[in-house]
């Protein structure tokens, strides 16, 4: 009987594993995750964190025993992946319960271990009231410590999308909360126009905020000496010293791909393991999918790695299928991706300015803002929208949208736009909805292009 | 000095008296509107009539006299054209003040007299409390009516979606409300699956429906009578009597062609005025815009009518254009509209099954519910997404969408899809953002593509 492994067992690797079993019932298949929970929601973790009352197992989807029993997969939690022998198709595997090693064969493997917190060089990462926000291990060990340490100020290290959810996490929570970012604005790769947006949010629910700033220590004692004492660690930063009870550092994530390159698997220029539609590695039989693995980006033509919980959803299936003996092609992605802080909801998709500029093109960003709703219609709120055009030829290589409602639908539209290949002139003239509660007669994407088709033609 | 006359001031005819005032600062802009106002969002009056402290006046984008000073266009309201000559490019003016007639020539013509409500042949319907709903007077009449003779029961005449909008407005005033729809369902032209929520959010919020109802009479006394006994009307129907202080009779709009069809233009098989892509009719110098006119349907190729305020602005500002000598099109449209009633929102896009047979297209429509937010994240509803999809190709023709929240941005999704002529398998791999809050990690839509295509290859 052929058996399929799988390592990791987060989205892409149940993805996977579920779609092995549904097109081969009686073949074998094992997940092997490293850490204790498989099949989880980890974008959901700021939101659980906010809430005291819930806990983290709650973003489980499916647990171990579940995926055995109503799936017929095999999955073994607690189980580190150590060395990969693609001539034997062999996987080293350390049962970390109690640190054997033993041996597993395969007919095919689906790597999908994922991507970690990038760790900085900054003295006293490794402190109590420090932490990273990989797992709902990471997640269950900032709710126990919000509990226990009941801190009262808490740094976010990082202002990308995740450190700024949690950032409303800890103000949910009751703390007061500071962001230091390193770059000169919040949510990096977004136009200036929308960071200032999310930087207004933040600042108008009491959380501080210093762009350009370093963070060159954390300091502190530990908690075990006092642990009712909330607010024992010092931030040292190039713009000042911030008395914290937590640090938060979220500071981007790096594809893990130690063991695929260890196997001497082809890494691509990104980082990530290079796979080709069909999820493919360079080894024979070896599939990646999700966060350790390139994707095709429709818009440059070329492989990125932008790691989401969607396109991982997504490869899983891909490689899974083919892991099975399908045939199945993984389509590409443009990157869109949407996050919401506070009341403002940020989203994008395709190119930024300086990708397009990477990718060789020519490219303008043009902003514009408008109405959300009907004239006269009472209660609406602005969207900002950000159009990356090519110059000569029109055609949109990306989007970028915040406001306070129908944020998620405009930038999905316009990642449509981008899959169809679509210039300004054919995105101004899409036939979009309207009724007054919930848009416009002329939406804010489609002003959004009749403005940024003006600013092109003046040069 | 050239001369641009626009018959109709609202939507299409604004915006095309202004295009040409943009293109040509010097010609003669002259909008010849048979009622009191111009400029206004129709589309608005039901949330206007909901609110007894707004005026209905708070629906006007721009006054007569903000369109002469500011944009330097002269509005004649209360001015009816009763003749269109085409040979001497005439137009026969009637000032409904004073009931002269005059003559007006013109360089270019656009016409833009919009829709009428359907009126049915129904005894009774020109009694006091009975309401059609064409414009802002309309609105302004069903405001006082409830204001002076505080109706206690509503009974609204059609179940499509501006019957809909007025049985939640007059709710919202605190009248019990009847629907009473002549068909077997709710929103005509919508999915039984999308018809059924509508009629239990309907259910939910107290107002009464009964499809299948015919309405034989409107009876009562006048209101003049005694203006303070609210319920003096009697509506009869197959399925009952309901008494009643205010009728609303939404059965339908039809095209103002009348000026048009005695002028010798050709009048397209949908009943509304035939035009080209530059919005040209078949005389010379004459151009249609708006509810009068048809519009390429770009999933079947081949004239529609659908009047919409989208439509007509985009249409208006083709016609206004080309009137000032441009050379611009009109792109099609797929027809994307959206309405909200009470909580629910729903939208269409495209054919629904009927109209995709009507175009010799063999169709099937595929529903399926899902979930609108991530997995564990609370307070998420229910999305019901209808695909009508091509059989054998696996073209996407047509999407209906209902729900709580999101319904817009997804149906727009939709006909951009639609207008990319995309099929099941590329709607199913677009790229859709996701964030807890504002989407599951597999959106609503790309289930729907998954199970439609599953429910296709299954025959």
């Amino acid at each position: 009987m052929p058996r399929v492994l799988v390592v990791g067992g987060v989205a892409a690797g149940m993805s996977a594993a579920s779609q092995v079993r549904r097109r081969k019932p009686d073949w074998e298949v094992v997940v092997l995750e490293r850490g204790p929970h498989v099949s989880y929601g980890a974008c959901g973790l700021p939101y659980n964190i906010a809430d005291p009352r819930r806990s983290v197992e709650d973003l489980v989807v499916l647990t171990a025993e579940e995926a055995r029993r109503t799936r017929g997969i095999t999955v073994r939690a607690g189980h580190e992946v150590t060395a990969l022998e693609t001539a034997s198709r062999t996987l080293r595997v350390r049962d970390l319960a109690d640190c054997r090693d033993h041996e597993l064969t395969y007919d095919a493997l689906v790597l999908a271990t994922g991507a970690s917190p990038v760790r900085p060089e900054i003295p006293g990462l490794d402190l109590p009231g420090v932490f990273f926000l990989r797992d709902l291990r990471d997640g269950a060990a900032v709710k126990a410590h919000l509990a226990a340490a009941r801190p009262g100020r808490a740094v976010v290290v990082g202002g990308g999308y995740v450190g700024l959810e949690m950032a409303e996490a800890f103000a949910a929570r009751g703390l007061s909360v500071t962001v230091l970012e390193k770059l000169d604005q919040l949510a990096p790769g977004h136009a200036p126009e929308i960071a200032r947006l999310v930087r207004a949010e933040l600042a108008a629910k009491g959380v501080t905020v210093h762009t350009g700033a370093s963070v060159l220590a954390v300091e502190g004692r530990s908690f075990a000496d006092d642990a009712r004492d909330g607010d024992r660690l010092r931030v040292q930063a190039d713009v000042g010293v911030f008395p914290a009870g937590l640090v938060l550092v979220s500071v981007g994530v790096r594809p893990n791909v130690a063991l695929a390159r260890a196997a001497g698997l082809a890494i691509g220029e990104t980082g990530a393991v290079a796979v080709d539609a069909s999820m493919r590695t360079s080894a024979p039989a070896v599939f990646a999918a999700g966060d350790c693995a390139e994707a095709l980006h429709l818009v440059t033509g070329r492989p990125a790695w932008i790691p989401l919980g969607t396109t991982a959803n997504k490869q899983g299936k891909v490689a899974g299928a083919n892991a099975a003996g399908g045939s199945e092609s993984f389509g590409g992605i443009v990157g869109t991706a949407v996050f919401r802080v506070f009341e403002l909801e940020v989203g994008r998709t395709g190119l930024c300015p300086a990708g397009a500029r990477r990718a060789g093109l020519d490219a303008v960003a043009v902003a514009s803002t408008h109405r959300s709703r009907g004239h006269a219609f009472p209660g609406g709120s602005e969207v900002t929208t950000v159009l990356v055009v090519e110059r000569g030829t029109g055609r949109l290589l990306g989007a970028q949208v915040a406001g306070r409602e129908g944020v998620k639908g405009r930038v999905d539209v316009l990642a449509t736009a981008l899959l169809a290949r679509m210039t300004l002139e054919q995105v101004e003239g899409l036939d979009l909805a309207y009724a007054p509660p919930l848009a416009p007669v002329h939406d804010p994407i489609l002003i959004a292009a009749s403005v940024a088709r003006k600013a092109l033609s003046r040069g």
